[in-house]
């Protein structure tokens, strides 16, 4: 430590930047890293199905974690609200910690609505091609607004909460996901199996 | 998924809530998650010895993380400056994206100035007693000066770089850290051990 910056002939073992990399962790994991990206309107099944899809992975000894708006909205993006603006800045942050938590080893599952074709883009930009895995959960929001889980769709429409996607605020469709899963129809264990092949297929697993 | 807002006496198996725990994770790891907060002046070898640490415990077959400028500064705190209220924000979103890791069940590592102790303290207290392991890389400032890997100290005299750390900007050394290393006269290895038998006590490994 005394000779850190010492030149570097010196004898002693020096360490100055990251010896432990994404390869070496992907190699103690026994599989790869990569972003899986649900994005659907509100009540479409994006969490359900991460969770879904983690336990399965789990289950298979991988390393995952989802970013979801339980554990994003209220810590790291809790300085923000759902504007136009807000809702990019909030996507952007998710992008970042996911390529974090890729360098990291781990199969990163976010569910957000993210309802941008943009900002999600800008999030596939910024890893390699196949890393970024896009599931479109497409539900038409009359189902969605039938469950209605979270009462959301009951306070847009009296108008208690502004800018809701898919009612005042708009929803822009993938264009080329790399999975769309009609989760009005489907069965959870079947769209978990429909991820597992992408995975599967595209070597992560 | 067809059911998922239907009754919970519906037959379907339907997750809603994370089922992979961090206690599953830590089992699955063999190891507890932490956070290694390693704190001090700039050239004092935070990131250094994150990485150290980083590199012995890869070896015992730890999952671990070191968040540090290399991979925060450009990505998720882009955005942000070195003004005191931005190093604020920084420290806090840098906390949160720990915490995350440790849900993760990672050991993770931070090396930031992180210059202001109520902003250690606030990520202290966002996780329980015992997690939140403070490292305070001790080092003159002649020392971290004369070193000046990073050629920062001398912009800094020649006012090129303003709100210094050091120079231009407090640095609030830690009340009660859990360790204190001299890193002008201690060897690098040595402080890898102290690290290590901290985590050995406190029942993380």
């Amino acid at each position: 430590m005394a000779n850190e910056s010492s030149a570097p002939d010196s004898g002693n073992v020096v360490w100055h930047h990251a010896t432990v990399t994404r390869e070496r962790r992907e190699a103690m994991n026994r599989h790869r890293s990569a972003i899986l990206w649900f994005t659907g309107l509100s009540g479409a099944g994006k969490s359900t199905l991460a969770h879904a899809v983690e336990e399965h992975l789990y289950r298979i000894g991988c390393r995952t974690f989802v970013l979801d708006g339980d554990n994003v909205r209220h810590g790291l993006c809790g300085d923000l609200g759902f504007s136009a603006e807000d809702r990019v800045e909030n996507i952007r942050r998710v992008g970042e910690v996911a390529k974090l938590f890729m360098e990291a080893g781990v199969v990163v599952l976010t569910a957000f609505i993210s309802p941008f074709r943009e900002d999600r883009n800008k999030v596939r930009a910024m890893v390699q091609p196949g890393e970024f895995i896009e599931i479109y959960c497409q539900c038409p929001i009359d189902v969605c607004e039938r469950r209605d889980t979270k009462g959301l769709y009951k306070k847009a429409r009296m108008g208690e909460i502004t800018q809701f996607t898919g009612i005042s605020s708009a929803y822009e469709p993938p264009g080329a996901p790399e999975l769309v899963l009609n989760t009005a129809e489907m069965d959870l264990q079947d769209c978990v199996q429909k991820v597992m092949q992408v995975l599967l297929k595209n070597g992560s697993l």
